[in-house]
Order: structure tokens, then sequence, then C-alpha cells
């Protein structure tokens, strides 16, 4: 094993060091220094802001004024369930920590940070009722540029180009700093000096996941090769939580690894898949096999049976919504149809060409579903039909082809309630916290959407105040 | 990390250390022993075998002397394909290892070891053909005590009630040795005496896997809690596994745990289940939802396909099978009805009732099923018809209720073909082999049924020659 004890000297020092400046490492840094510790956030890459940054700005709540307002019965148990369901091997206290949170987690990034949502209530897929918030502008950089500047204003250090090259354990199994190289450059593990940073209350790891991280991965998921597009930025990679381990971090759920349902194969990473498949085709159209021309799937259902479906058919599948869904979603057509990955058709003919679906097996399959969408009950495959589906009659028809790509890694270091990360022993490593993707646990089997920046919000501020609240050890 | 360095001194010595005495460690031992190396096998139970004692007996080969007889065509490419397709989360070249060797192995268990096998070669749960060997008296001693035997005429020490509580490992990362107790008293990990073991080339680690852990599998799997029974024996749990994540090694597939789709909630543990169910019914009857008498799954497909749509189902279904099944089968069901867990019924209106089946549902269903018998072919869930298969009207008829227990851990310690433990960094660690249910990889998220014998006893004999292969520290 490579842990390494402590260093005849420091070269500087901080009450809490955390590692990871995305939505989780920058709320623990505001949690930790708003009850008075000093602290210092370490991001490995040129900029700030993590993979969160690419995030789509999606956060669930429940029991939310917007949902009291709009009249959707909610609460944190049905959120629990929802994401129970999906999931089905996630730790359930660390859901319910979530779910408990979710709402007033909500709030503080609205009233503390100042950042601005939608007026309107999505429905993801997996959710039974609508629930998620969007920022203003769909995107994850709406809620890290507010967080980067309470950072700032608060007077936290952000310091960037730093690697963590290594946990420093004592004799006695807590955690008492990190090895870092400054002025690294990503990917090179040997670029930047050497540096010890003391941590006189606690490292809290925000390192985010391993969607980018190809033999990390494909350890876990042979199928997973570099062939396989992910929504994740490069510095997506597993450095930290193999680190973590090595310290004796025990690890859970590695082997789930999620796919998207809403990518297309017409575009690199995320691209406008997600927005136009996740928020206009699915919750208002239809999603077919080309082959046959029929549905073979509830597009509301979770992530994992989405793409499993899709992968199944073993070839893209068509993503299609009509005017009147574009409508309905409030959605603004004129982004995703600017690369031409989402493809506008005055026909459903056309469509059907285009695509090469046997046209006359598409009308049939158009026309159940609107017989389902007038009776508000889809017979074949249960999906939702929300308020304001309209049938799929007005022209002009849009259509995308998905393919699903690597997007979250559920896996990741065991933590408890408090966030601590757990040892091999099953008790906490002292001194040593964790939230956000690089944790394991809240998601099981399937995450869905929308609670990925409800989890690192959540677990990031109980993170911050547990560590501020370790008495120092020197 | 509780890691430890070298002792001042050790208190005994042996070439190859090998830790576990099932099918895979006693593999190993006689494969170092062999090839001129000195052996000790520690075991921590009171008796030797592990939890290979309650195997059933059945191991996979392809291209089989006996398959060439009954002119069955297969080859370790279609055994290869059969395991990546219900594991599809394998590891290519684990898996090609295996299917490559498994006819050698049986043949070696034969020849060498003088196991004696039925002649009739069965077609278990997502096998293409029929492939699978089974002992004389199917179960797993038929193996076990050949190898033993084998192990005491070769002059190798056998110590039981030995328990594995450190592996040593020096400043160059390699493992010297073990620190253990001896005359522990499972499960009381302070009870016995500590000792020091100098392994001069090798550590062997073939402890098998963590079924009966519920804290361990349980953080995996946060449903499998003690209230799911196990078909493992008590001793099948994770220290040694954890010790070696200790010392660095990697995990894989943690959270894939097998569920056997074939037992009875009726009976503890194993019982009759497996027998009548995979060896009757399921290849020769039918399984049914006894609230609909419907079919839902190809009784022939593979452990997690069946075993989840049970779950699914919420309660018990019931496998039937009729008195011509039970001749196809070459079993004696006297056996399985001792106990009163199989139930024998002179009419299928009897045992509708028993098992409160709807009795016109479950007639139309048998009756479906016999016209597919009669058409060889299986509309509704593509189950194969297998050679001798004839319809379910010969009474008596046979009955049992099946829920899914806890069987087989496909997760665990890293290996590379050589049977190498992989650490964290991708590297071998070195003099440290692994093999058998304590590895993962082979199998993915599901083993097949007959494959965790040829596994053991594939990599045992692997590790078992690397380790002795290995050049003396000292």
């Amino acid at each position: 094993m490579s842990a390494i004890g402590l260093p005849k000297t420091w070269n500087e020092q901080a009450d809490v060091v955390v590692v990871g400046s995305g939505f989780a490492g920058l709320a623990a840094a505001i949690a930790a220094k708003n009850v008075g510790s000093s602290v210092l956030i370490l991001g490995k890459m040129k900029a700030c802001g993590g993979n969160s940054i690419v995030s789509d700005g999606c956060i669930a709540a429940a029991s939310s004024t917007l949902q009291r307002k709009n009249g959707v019965q909610d609460s944190p148990e049905l959120l629990h369930e929802d994401m129970l369901r999906a999931g089905f091997i996630n730790h359930h206290e660390l859901v319910r920590t979530v779910a408990e949170r979710s709402n007033a987690v909500v709030q503080w990034t609205a009233d503390y940070l100042g950042v601005k949502y939608r007026e309107r209530l999505e429905q993801l897929g997996g959710h039974s009722v609508p629930r998620t918030y969007i920022t203003y502008n769909q995107s994850g950089r709406d809620i890290v540029r507010p967080l980067l500047s309470k950072v700032k204003e608060l007077g936290i250090e952000v310091r960037t180009r730093v690697y963590l090259n290594k946990l420093i354990i004592d004799a006695d199994g807590s955690i008492k700093g990190v090895k870092v190289h400054e002025g690294y450059i990503f990917p090179d593990a040997e670029s930047g000096s050497p540096k010890y940073i003391k941590a006189r209350n606690a490292v809290i790891l925000a390192t985010g996941g391993y969607g980018n991280d190809i033999p990390f991965r494909a350890i876990q998921n042979p199928r997973l090769t570099e062939d396989v597009d992910s929504t994740n930025k490069p510095g997506t990679t597993a450095e930290a939580l193999i680190e973590a381990m090595k310290v004796g971090a025990a690890s859970v759920h590695l082997s789930w690894i999620q796919m998207g349902p809403w990518t297309s194969p017409d575009e690199k990473g995320t691209g406008v898949g997600p927005i136009f498949a996740s928020l206009i085709a699915f919750p208002y159209g239809v999603v077919v096999d080309p082959a046959t021309g029929r549905r073979f799937i509830n597009e509301l259902a979770d992530r994992r049976i989405r793409a499993d479906a899709i992968l199944n058919i073993g070839k893209p599948c068509i993503a299609i919504a009509d005017a009147d869904g574009v409508i309905q979603s409030g959605q603004n057509i004129h982004r995703c149809l600017k690369k031409g990955v989402v493809r506008r058709f005055d026909t459903m003919e056309e469509l059907a060409t285009a695509y090469k679906i046997p046209h006359e097996k598409l009308k049939e399959t158009v026309s159940r579903y609107n017989s389902y969408v007038a009776n508000q009950k889809d017979e074949e495959f249960e999906k939702p039909i929300l308020k304001g589906s309209k049938p799929l009659v007005h022209p002009p028809y849009y259509g995308i082809r998905l393919w699903p790509k690597v997007h979250y890694t559920m896996g990741g270091i065991l933590i408890n309630t408090k966030a601590q990360v757990i040892n091999l022993c099953y008790q906490p490593i002292k001194r040593l916290y964790a939230a956000g993707e690089v944790t394991g646990g809240v998601h099981g089997a399937c995450r869905l959407g929308s609670l990925a920046i409800a989890d690192c919000l959540v677990f990031g501020r109980i993170a911050g105040m547990n560590a501020a609240a370790e008495k120092p050890w020197i």
C-alpha cells in the first residue's frame, strides 16, 4: 500500500481542506467557513467548477413552494420511494437525508446564493410528480457561479491546478492533511511540484465521479471502453477515489455506471440531445424503434430502464415531438435545431423517410399514442400522461436519433449520514469526509434525473459543517 | 490502514501458503506441490472443504467426450458467449481462460483424482447446449474428498481453525506471509493465538464468497438483510477479502450478489429445491405465478433473470413437473418428497387447489405449454424444448414453492489470467494470488450454473503453479 505518514514539515495549513470545486466542494467550503473555519479549496483543473458546470441545472425538491402553488401533492417520503424504486440497492438513510433536505437546499440556493429558477416544474423520468426546478439558463453554471461568488465574498481561497497525490494518514488512523502537486497539468500525474498541506480539522473529498476514467470504469464494466462516449468533462476521473481506498475507505456500487438515455450519436458529449429528448419528446412525444416503427418503452421510466431498452434494440432509436409538444415544454426549439442533431419535418411521412421508419407502422403508433393522450392512459407502457399533453398532430414534427452515453457513476466511497468516510472495518476514518459523485449509496443502481445537484449540495453542506465541528489536532 | 510490516520472528514457513480449503484452495495446493513447493493449507473452520462441500457437484465442460458421444456440438467459444450473455460485465480474458480449460479440468478430476460422474449431461439455465457433468452423488463432496485424498497422498499439511488475521506486506509492496490466529473458533475474530507464517514464494487466497456475511453483503445490497436466507455455509464470510483490500487489492463487481431461483421458502438453506426445480421442473415442466396460473419466464433463462422475475411477482411461484419429467430427468423423486417441500398430487386440480392457483387458468397454461412441446417451440418465452421433453399429462404431478435465496457472490478481488491479485494502481501485488469465489470478474453480473467449480479448479491450479514458480525471497 502506498499510504504515507506525516511529513517532516508542512508547507501550509487550513482548518478544512476541500478537494474539488464543483457543487459539493463549494457547498462544503461555504458551510465550513460560515461556522468559523479557515478553508482552502483545491481544484485539479485549470478552471473551477468541475463537471458541475456542464450539469443541466435541474434540481429536485419535495414539498416545494412551487408545488404548493401548482397544487402538486408531494412529500420527502414520496421522493424517497421514487429514488428506491429506481435504485433498489440505495442506502436508505442516505436517500432519506437527501429527500428530507431537498426543498430546504433549493431554498438555500435561491435565498442565500440568489440562484434564479424558472417558474415551472418539470416531471422527469422515474419521478411520480413534477418536482424538478430548472435554473434560468438550464445550466449548472447558474449554481456554480453564485457558489463561487459566495466563496469569494467569504474570503475562501480557491486554488486550481492542484492535484491530490496522497491523503496523509497518521498512525492513529486519522487524516492529517494532503500531499498535492501544485501547478499540475491534467492529465499528467507527475506534473507540478509536491506540497504538503495540513488540515487541522479535516479533509473533505468532493472530487466527482469517474465517468471519463477509461481504465477505472472499464474494470467495473468492460463494455465501457474508450469507444463509448460520455457527457462528462475530461477531468471526471477516479484518482481521488482511489487514494481514499488506499487509506482504507470502503467502496460501494462501483459497477453501477449510468448511461444517459437522451444523448445523440450525432453529436459529441452532452449536446442538445438531453434538452430535446428529456424536456420535449419524452414528456410530450414518443420514442420508436426505427426498424418496427413501434414504441418500446415508457418514455418517462427511469434512466436505467430507458438506456437498457435502447441498448437492447441494438441501434439508435428515434424520439419524436410535434409543435404542440414544443409549446407545452416551454423550450426554445431553435437552440436544438442549430447543429442539425434535432431535425424538423413538415409531415410525419418525411420524418419516417428520413429515419427509415416504416411509415404506415409509425402512423399506427402515433395514432394509438394519441388515443392514450385523449383517454389519459397509456395502455401499452403506462407512461404517465402529463398535464397539457396533446395528440401528436400539429406539424412541424421534430426528430432525433438517441444512443446512450456514460453520464454518471453511482458508485463511490461509502459514507454515513454525517458524510464521514467509512473504512473496511465499518468505522469512520477520522477527519475524512466526502460528498457528491465521489460517494456511493445515495442513488443505488440508478440515479434519477435532478438528484445529483440535490445530493451534492445536501451532503456538501453536511460535510462542511461536520468538518468545521472537528476539534483541531494542533 | 491496518496493513502490517514484517514480524521480528516468524513462527513457521512454507513455500506456498494457501488460505482456504475448498475447491480452489485444494486445487492450488496440489498444483504447487506437484511442481516441487512445500505447501501449507489453512482453513478457518473446524472441517475442511469450505462451502464447496455443499455445492451441487455440477461442472460445465465445453467440447467434452460425453458431448461428442451424444452428438452435442459445443466449443469453448460458445461457452464463453453464454457466460457473457448472462454476465455482460465479465472480464473477457478471465472468461476465456475458464472456457478454454473447462474440459481439461473435468478430465483432470476424473483421470487424476478419480472423480466419478454420471453418464448424462444436463442443460442448465443460460447454457445453449447440454454440457454439465454431475458427480455421482450430485454433491461437491464427490470432488472435495478426492482432492483431500490427493492432498494427503502428496503429504501436504492441512490445518483447520486457522484464521487469517493479516496479510503481511513488505516495504517493497510484496506479500511475505500471513498473521493468523490458530485455534480460532468461528465467528470470534479474537479467538485463537497469533502466529506468523512466512510464505517464501507466495500466498494464495482461496477463501470463498461473502454470501453469509450480513454486514458486508448488506452494504453492497441493503435488501439482503439477515432476514434473507442463503444456501451457503455459515463460514462464507468476507474477512479475507477485506484483508486483501487493506493491502491494496482492487475489487470488482461487489454489488452483484446472486440469488438462486430454485430455492424453497419451505426449507432452510439449499435443501431439495435445486434438485427438483433445476433438474426436473425447469427443464421438463413449468413455473407459474399462483395468482394468475400463468407462466412468466423462460424456465431455462439464466439465474439472474429467473430470480428477478420471481422477486418481481412479489411472492413464491410454483414449479410443476409430471411423472414423465421425473423419468426424463433421471432423478430420484423420493429424496425430494421426504420433507414435504416437494409435494405429490394425483391430479392437476389437486395441485392447483393446494397452491391456490385458479384451476382453469392453470389447465390452459399447461395445455398451451404442451402444444409448445409438441411443436418443439415455446412461442411465449422461448424456453429451449429439450430432447426427451414430453407434454405434462402423466400423473402424479409434483409441485414446489420457490423463492430466491442468496447463493453466490460474483464480486471479489480483481485478478489477471495468471491469478495474480491486482492493486488499485492496476499492477499485480507481488507474491499474492487468488482463485475461486473470493475473486471477481469471471462471472460478471450473473454466474451460470456449473461454472463455479470450473472457475475454482481452473484458477486454483493456475494460482498454484504460478505461486510455485515464484523465486523464494529467502
